[in-house]
């Protein structure tokens, strides 16, 4: 860890709460379809349309909004009342206006490491969405770039640290999915450290065994590890 | 115009054409809706309501495809049928299918500047969709940077001429939009040269008498202009 110089946080369950936002949305869509199907059903046509709506809708609010209302219209058999798609779009709007909440010891952690180190942020999801969560979270000076990818992927990690002037092995990347914050930066050469959020999303899942990955329990063990 | 080095182009209806797919868009959802308004009624509340979302959804496919679904529960007083919504979500997801259409002399115009000028891409909307089009456009290497922004005013465009080391009097950005491309770009001291399309979104007129604009008929006179 001795020639890092710069340090990529991943933004939504690494610095603050977000994937607890979208379950109790699934919550409340399970509710407003009960009269249909069980809620494991509803979640699981839910998982189906999004992942079949990823590769044109991308990620972020707007495309789960979408992908709700698509769900609705296909558990109830294109029979579900406007009242209900009113309630969803509603229901997008209120995670678009969701307070910030930071995860335990990240300010305290970021202000540690900040003169030590170049710290950025990488994330993905709707270029507005992150901007406002970025702009509200309090902890936006930290930062000297806030790169919001459409997809965090090899290709994308690469284009990144070439635009920032980064060198593979000057960078670390922090982050809670090994899918979109770990193997694609352990495999460009860089440096990468899962600290896992409790709830993932299934589409973030991945299962891995070859590569080894380092893990910490929270954020503030990084202050320990970057003296290793 | 002597001190030009880096030329940003605005992309949606300077470089390629999107404006008239979003009205083609509208028309679908007036003949989907006719039955509850009259088309002018219908047009005239999708642009209250796009206009209303704006700080939440931002630009793009996304946002305007919500907005349409709200603007149907609207019109229809919360009684429009499913089918309509499962239209409308396809009328979005057309749009997000639509080819790139080059405008005329635009690739042209760019080989010829291409070499003398350090050319970049400078546009607004949705992260995905715009990425999208610059993968598919056929034109994206003579671009040595995409920056797709969250709004075009003066405080992200000073940002965009920091980050890429670019002084205002050496950029000069060329696009359809007076409120996007030409006036926030002449207020930090940078050039412009508006090219109108046929067709303005409504959000983006603006009427302004105090600021002298250089307008050109075709992207093909910028390669006059930069001579002068």
């Amino acid at each position: 860890m001795r020639d890092i110089k710069v340090i990529g946080f991943d933004a939504d369950d690494t610095l603050w709460i977000n994937e607890t936002f979208y379950k109790e949305a699934e919550i409340k869509l399970c509710d407003l379809l009960k009269e249909y199907t069980s809620p494991d059903n509803i979640t699981k046509e839910l998982l189906r349309i999004e992942v079949k709506n990823m590769s044109i809708y991308g990620y972020g609010v707007k495309a789960f909004a979408l992908s709700m209302i698509e769900t609705a219209l296909s558990i109830s058999k294109n029979s579900v009342s406007s009242n209900v798609i009113s309630e969803i779009i509603n229901i997008g709007k209120d995670l678009l206006n969701k307070p910030i909440k930071l995860l335990d010891e990240v300010e305290n952690t970021l202000k540690k490491l900040n003169g030590n180190y170049n710290l950025i942020i990488a994330t993905k999801g709707d270029l507005i969405d992150q901007q406002r969560k970025v702009e509200k979270s309090g902890i936006k000076d930290y930062f000297s770039h806030v790169e919001i990818m459409h997809d965090k992927n090899e290709s994308e990690y690469i284009r990144l640290l070439k635009q920032l002037n980064i060198k593979p092995k000057e960078f670390l990347m922090v982050g809670n999915s090994i899918k979109s914050d770990i193997l694609p930066v352990i495999n460009i050469g860089a440096n990468a450290v899962h600290i896992p959020f409790h709830i993932t999303w299934e589409h973030e899942t991945i299962h891995n065994e070859s590569t080894e990955i380092k893990t910490l329990m929270s954020i503030v063990e990084l202050l320990t590890v970057l003296t290793l």
